[in-house]
């Protein structure tokens, strides 16, 4: 009898079920449901760079997209699958009371953004996240940012968390703790209420949380306090002993099994974050940096520890034994903003569709959506440095390398003649060129990147933008078969964890996505480019300053402000 | 009886006749037409900077303009006119054959952009311009820009002039001389035919052809000889009996009175500039610059020779006895772009427009021109710095202060929540800043600015802009009442030269313009907009190096070079 396995991705904007064959690979089935309140733009503030998401939406999302994936798969397909695993996007934090719920599903906090889930592109942290960074700098014994590329991020558990105490004092006196994503899914899934007991994911835990194995665990609580009163004791409310997701969590609970069509106590994962098993489905081994290109990117390779020894790589987001592959050290690293930079001139240049008189809302929808293949087709027309400019693309901030909130997009060398086009260009040269800036920390740092698989959306879509990375990075460009990859490691993780296979690379070889196209660099194009990178370089340099002046003249008003007062 | 003056203003896409009485400076009637061949786009190519004018267009429209305001004025009214005098843009030179012909009258010439006039906003010349800039620094004994600002822009006569003699062999050969607009149309009207008899104003030869009284005219032929033998015997074909335009250049011909219906023989006054004359129309006066504010702008003052004496204001285009109002220093600056930088973001907006599936054309046009109107409205909801971008109004170079086409636009601080509008705001900013840059170069040298009066378009048409300059430029501003500044000042001129009144400052006094709007800086806003002008400074340092080091990286490819083929 065959065995299946369900991979469970939660992105962004939707949670995706995919029905995998353990004997073969073989995609079975897989559907996708829009989470109903995001879609509608509900408790998000994007002027305030605020996103956040209903665990409401996760769950109605989750029974959605079950009875979608029955109705495509094979006829007794349920009865045949053995685990589900999960992958999210993250740094996702939640606050939790003591019985492990989320806050906004009680009465009281249904509609409080602060009682949602922080999404991983919510920015509304980059004050917490410099006082951590500062607080980790000055410790005495230990940097616990070592392994974790010396700066926290907005974007991260500590940071958010602090943010939301700091913001409401309802959630702060409802709030017991505060759990990733990933981690409370298979909690929910498996039926586990304390917090103490969460089954803790290696990946969430190590590259956004601080635990690492040296300082055995999360720093104490004692760093914590110093940083802000307010985080007195939530550090004691998490569950030290991380995994790897290779690992079973717990069992699918009666209740669950039958709202999802599915046998009861199946194996459910350790849940990790979408990019790292994405990589997993590309077969990521040393020397091969995976790169999934989306509205972001999220870069994953791995190193054996032997070699990588207690070597850190400064500035990107993380190291961490068995984030990815269990007994290999994960390294993330990625960008804030890449097919967000292309989203974000499109709705620019959206502005005058609604100045057409009675133009309906579908015709307007309709040119938006030709707007980036319309760039692409005049872009691709255009020569390399042609165009005369140079653009940044921290549209986002950046978040590899050295994660920095404070930085922003700019672009210069525009003259009379420079059209959308040429622009569009311009950006999508930025977003390799901000790419590049990550294999090259990686190389420097002796983190061999010897090819690079890419992954998601923009791969297939874009030939104009894979072409221009391959030219700027200089480097073969693999894109993967699989059109869900995370999914598809989350599959590849479940049937481990379910037993089917001994370890990951068993179940790769059986499951793993097969490359289906490779870009490679056209050789007289590489020196120009170099010299269009250099000038990138110093456009990031002088933009880096003056957001270092801004932020010092702040803080020096601050400071001021302050001594009046006192 | 009563007499009456012309005023014809040749702009950079129509020419106006503005019919004058002298009594009380009554516009009594005016017309405007458009260039039929430059409104099609013929003979520019926007990519290079190219923008030529063919003479055939000046004349035709010419005729059709009086033609037209003889339709709009009073019966009776050709008769009463005395006089008549032209004002162009400039440094708007063509090239010429001995008889004074412009070559592309010629047949042979016909559709040649070389043998046209050179409009002064075409750029090809920034190689010649850097070259004459390098031999007027390296000349031993007398530096003849030393009352230009130091620096000869690509915008201007010579660099045009040689970049056409390099460019085009046929033209060179058939060339005998170079002639401005301004000089040219005079020439024309008053029948004359030999280069060497034209009669030349004092603006444009001061200005732009580097004539000065200090040494005795135009520079000698071995200074342009040493820049490129093609220049060899070039001044010797000029007139060096320059003239204020308060004079009589010469008499309607017989054959011109008949085309336009004027009398045989009124007064042709010395042709200048527009925004010199426009300057007059506003009672231009020491401690008062005027800002001639459309597409670019020109901004102009003047100051007593006797206070001034031989100093010199570096940086700007210039300073020049009589090229404003006889017997004081006329003072010339201006930006590159002004309104051209609100018209560049608007076309780049309109990319999508194209895109609707079966959109008439005069719904895009209509959208279109909506754009700017709808930008407006939403940006002034916006406060200073809320947007937090810093932009430069390069995008056609800079003109003032400190000649460089090889600076260009940029624009920083770009997030993802940065719309059209903040964008628009931070263009507006920008115009605003890069005005205030040559207010404080005129202060910083000594010559005073009390007040400025704005003319032009965008005066009447955007209190957003003229607000937001008030505020910038700390500074009461003017707004003048005429809507056709230019062609009142040449009237102005017209009625001095026809002998209607013994000078200018009579002639200001009846016909000059009345003020008709006041903005005043808002106090609170002043420091804040101090700040940002800082970052303009700032970002405006930054490309200014890096134009530097990519021209230097170019000249030393280019030395390289030609080591190599040594």
């Amino acid at each position: 009898m065959s065995h299946y396995v369900i991979g469970l991705d939660y992105g962004s904007d939707s949670v995706r079920a995919l029905l995998v064959d353990t004997a073969d690979g073989r995609e079975l089935a897989s559907h996708v449901v829009n989470y109903p309140r995001w879609a509608k733009g509900l408790y998000c503030a994007p002027q305030l760079d605020q996103f956040r998401q209903h665990p409401q939406d996760y769950l109605d999302g989750l029974e959605q997209v079950l009875q979608g994936l029955w109705l495509q798969a094979p006829a007794g397909s349920a009865a045949k699958v053995i685990g589900l695993s999960v992958d999210t996007t993250g740094s996702t934090p939640v606050a939790i009371n003591q019985d492990g719920v989320a806050l906004s599903l009680l009465p009281e906090f249904a509609e409080n953004p602060n009682a949602m889930f922080v999404l991983w592109k919510d920015h509304t942290a980059v004050e917490e996240a410099a006082e951590i960074t500062a607080a980790a700098n000055a410790n005495a014994n230990i940097n616990y940012l070592k392994f974790m590329g010396g700066i926290y991020s907005s974007e991260w558990f500590w940071a958010k968390a602090l943010h939301v105490l700091r913001q409401d004092p309802q959630v702060r006196a409802a709030t017991y703790s505060f759990v990733e994503h990933c981690d409370w899914i298979t909690a929910v899934l498996s039926g586990t209420t304390a917090p103490a007991d969460f089954r803790m994911g290696r990946c969430a835990t190590g590259h956004k949380m601080m635990w690492h194995q040296n300082w055995d665990g999360f720093p104490p609580n004692a760093f914590f306090k110093a940083i802000d009163p307010l985080l007195d004791g939530l550090v004691d409310t998490l569950n030290p002993d991380t995994r790897t997701s290779d690992l079973c969590a717990g069992r699918l609970t009666v209740d669950w099994a039958e709202k999802l069509g599915l046998p009861r106590g199946i194996a459910i994962g350790y849940g990790a974050f979408d990019c790292h098993m994405g990589a997993v489905a590309a077969k990521v081994r040393p020397g091969v940096l995976t790169k999934v290109m989306g509205t972001s990117t999220c870069d994953i390779t791995v190193a054996d520890p032997t070699l990588l020894g207690d070597k850190t790589v400064p500035g990107i987001c993380g190291q961490v034994d068995g984030s990815v592959v269990p007994g290999m050290i994960g390294l993330e690293a990625g960008q804030s903003a890449f097919g967000d930079l292309y989203a974000w001139f499109r709705d620019l240049l959206s502005f005058p569709l609604s100045l057409v008189p009675g133009l309906p809302a579908d015709s307007i929808a309709a040119a938006e959506d030709h707007i980036i293949g319309a760039l692409s087709k005049a872009a691709a027309e255009l020569k390399p440095g042609q165009n005369g400019l140079t653009a940044l693309d921290w549209v986002n901030g950046r978040r590899t390398p050295d994660a920095s909130q404070r930085v922003s997009m700019a672009i210069m060398g525009l003259k009379m003649g420079s059209t959308a086009p040429h622009i569009f260009r311009a950006l999508v040269e930025a977003t390799a060129f901000g790419s590049r800036a990550i294999n090259e920390r990686f190389r420097a740092q002796g983190v061999p990147v010897d090819s690079i698989t890419v992954i998601g959306g923009i791969s297939k879509k874009s030939p104009l933008v894979m072409q221009i990375c391959a030219d700027v990075w200089n480097c073969d460009i693999d894109v993967l078969e699989s059109e869900q990859s995370c999914a598809l490691g989350a599959a590849i993780f479940a049937a481990v964890a379910a037993g089917a296979f001994p370890n990951v690379a068993a179940a790769q070889e059986v499951m793993a996505s097969p490359v289906c196209q490779t870009y490679q660099p056209q050789p007289e194009l590489v020196p120009v480019y170099d010299k269009l990178y250099a000038q990138y370089q110093q456009l990031g340099e002088f933009v880096e300053g003056q957001s270092k002046q801004q932020s010092k003249l702040k803080n020096n008003a601050a400071t001021q402000a302050a001594g009046v007062s006192a």
